[in-house]
């Protein structure tokens, strides 16, 4: 049977926005999301703020998320996996498989696939940099959660910091361990938590190693010059090569490339960069629906310049980091962008039969 | 009276595309634009090529221009300006001259800003560089115009050069001439540039002076790696400080900040990677609308970080580089989610009349 239905696959900011606005022009959605809630890696990763807006993401994930779950055109499918899928544009039936098990279809006439990204894991590969050795080790996704509580420390002791560093690219522009493209927000993150350092703990000295501190558009002049005139971060372009521990002290170990000198710098706490990767949830979708994945696994858009949310298969459309590395502006615009597709899509059927 | 029509301003890209997928969905649109054709920056300044689609920009265009001017529901208004505006969402009034200077009033429900940046003119305050003393120091939009006629020469002389740099952030990240943010695209546009230089010009020795190669995403591993690896481009980190000609040759003199010395190099060719300013139609739309708009001039979104299109103002979206530096990508996914809104703010006008 056909239908005007869209299935919206991840209730993180992409399928959020995704949803509300598909049903805002009044196309009934069903959204579906593996965890017990909706809000996606910003949710379960505890962000404590998002770039460029001052707000906690705690409060702006909760509008978000009461403007779907308010909605009376919005089915809510918490605990809720794709489990098959069949058909064509404007008459796809999917299974899906809820907490107690029981499967159930879904017919729908579009599906857009918001099932993000996961965080690298900087364990896979990456030894050198000891996060599962040292405790002092963490990632932006620890910081962040401590920025959360309002606290930056260092978790083996629970104190204050006096130096900290962060390590742009982990998992990034690495051919070794095949991620080779740009994870595109890392710097931005890093710039905005140092500044967070520097807020919580005044008399730490924070550095920030990268290859190419990548601060597009309004990033460079409202984060990146923040960051160091205001908050004096030191940002230090070398090269990472190993952190080993002295005593009960962190020693980064690299080269200063700019200095064009190696450095060897004790470090309270050593933040991560962590890059991203297809989610596990971005892997299995794609697969059930048979849409093209790029080499990394990330679902490639076939349409061309003019259209950044169409995928291989007609009537299926994807929308934020599920496509490869985005930050929230890019995941929000294509939201929107993928909906207007997908309510086309319904429609253009409907006038059909 | 109410009206469901959404006017867009300007037909470039976010133009084109919003009014695609308004009208795609059953909205009525009348799209301004000042030209006597649509298509905005990439067709008045001869695109060759946009980054990651394979086919010539004027193709692609082609195939934007021809979906907005065969569809039904589309209104096009060419060599028209907005010359006044009032009324409030759901029931605005624009006043616009046409070619022939008669002026008519377009009733619209809400409005899409589409209006787009300027390049950055290289003769104001960046003399050091000489663009308009020298005939061999052009810009990226110089460039792109010779690589659209399939060439690339030298200009003085029409010969083939042997040895060509670009110079990345001229008019981008610089207190001085009051343009702080980050262009977003030149690095880009720049490598994908230097590689078609070698493609046309194999024997040409291709240099890239850089602050941070700002190659994000997919960026790095589709243009950056491919530009150093197969097409044997030479990034050098380092600051241009001044050219001047010595004989018939440029002399581009500088620091090289990686190797910490001195630089001073022989070009044929010197390409200024120019950045992005607001358009004159920008400023002056903004100003007829009354959205407000950020300190270098573009308009400012209003709506935080989960919508990247609402201005100050009900009822009116901006969508592309009006909004700051966009690569293409973003503008056509705000051009999108602008679209869903404008719609979503007609029709909810609709229901309550």
């Amino acid at each position: 049977m056909p239908s005007d239905r869209i299935l919206v696959i991840g209730g993180g900011p992409a399928g959020l926005e995704a949803a509300r606005a598909a049903a805002e022009i009044g196309t009934p959605v069903t959204i579906l999301e593996e965890r017990d809630r909706l809000g996606g890696a910003p949710d379960s990763a505890s962000y404590s703020t998002v770039t460029l807006d001052d707000r906690p993401a705690g409060e702006i994930l909760e509008q978000a998320r009461r403007a779907v779950e308010s909605h009376d055109l919005i089915e809510t499918r918490l605990q809720t996996r794709l489990t098959a899928f069949a058909g064509e544009v404007g008459d796809f039936r999917a299974t899906v498989a809820g907490p107690d098990g029981a499967t159930a279809t879904v017919e729908c006439g579009s599906v857009i696939v918001a099932t993000g990204f996961q965080h690298f894991d900087p364990g896979r590969e990456t030894q050198a940099y000891g996060y599962y050795e040292y405790e002092d080790v963490i990632t932006l996704v620890d910081a962040e959660r401590m920025f959360s509580q309002g606290k930056f420390v260092r978790p083996s002791t629970g104190e204050p910091p006096r130096q900290v560093c962060f390590i742009q690219c982990v998992g990034s522009r690495d051919r070794r361990i095949g991620n080779e493209y740009c994870s595109k927000v890392c710097c931005g993150i890093s710039s905005k938590q140092a500044i967070e350092v520097r807020e919580l703990v005044p008399d730490c000295r924070v550095f920030i190693f990268y290859i190419d501190m990548r601060m597009y558009g309004f990033w460079e002049n409202k984060i990146y010059w923040v960051a160091q005139e205001q908050h004096k971060v030191n940002y230090v372009r070398g090269i990472v090569t190993e952190i080993i521990k002295k005593g009960d002290q962190l020693v980064v170990k690299g080269e200063d490339t700019t200095m064009g000198r190696p450095m060897e710098v004790p470090m309270d706490v050593v933040v991560l960069a962590v890059g991203m990767e297809p989610s596990p949830g971005t892997r299995a979708v794609a697969s059930l629906l048979g849409v093209a994945q790029e080499k990394h696994g990330f679902i490639e858009p076939a349409g061309g310049a003019f259209d950044t949310v169409s995928t291989s298969v007609p009537g299926i459309f994807v929308a934020g980091a599920a496509a490869g590395p985005k930050d929230l502006d890019d995941t929000i615009s294509m939201a929107g962008a993928a909906a207007m597709k997908a309510v086309a899509a319904v429609r253009r059927l409907a006038l059909t039969h």
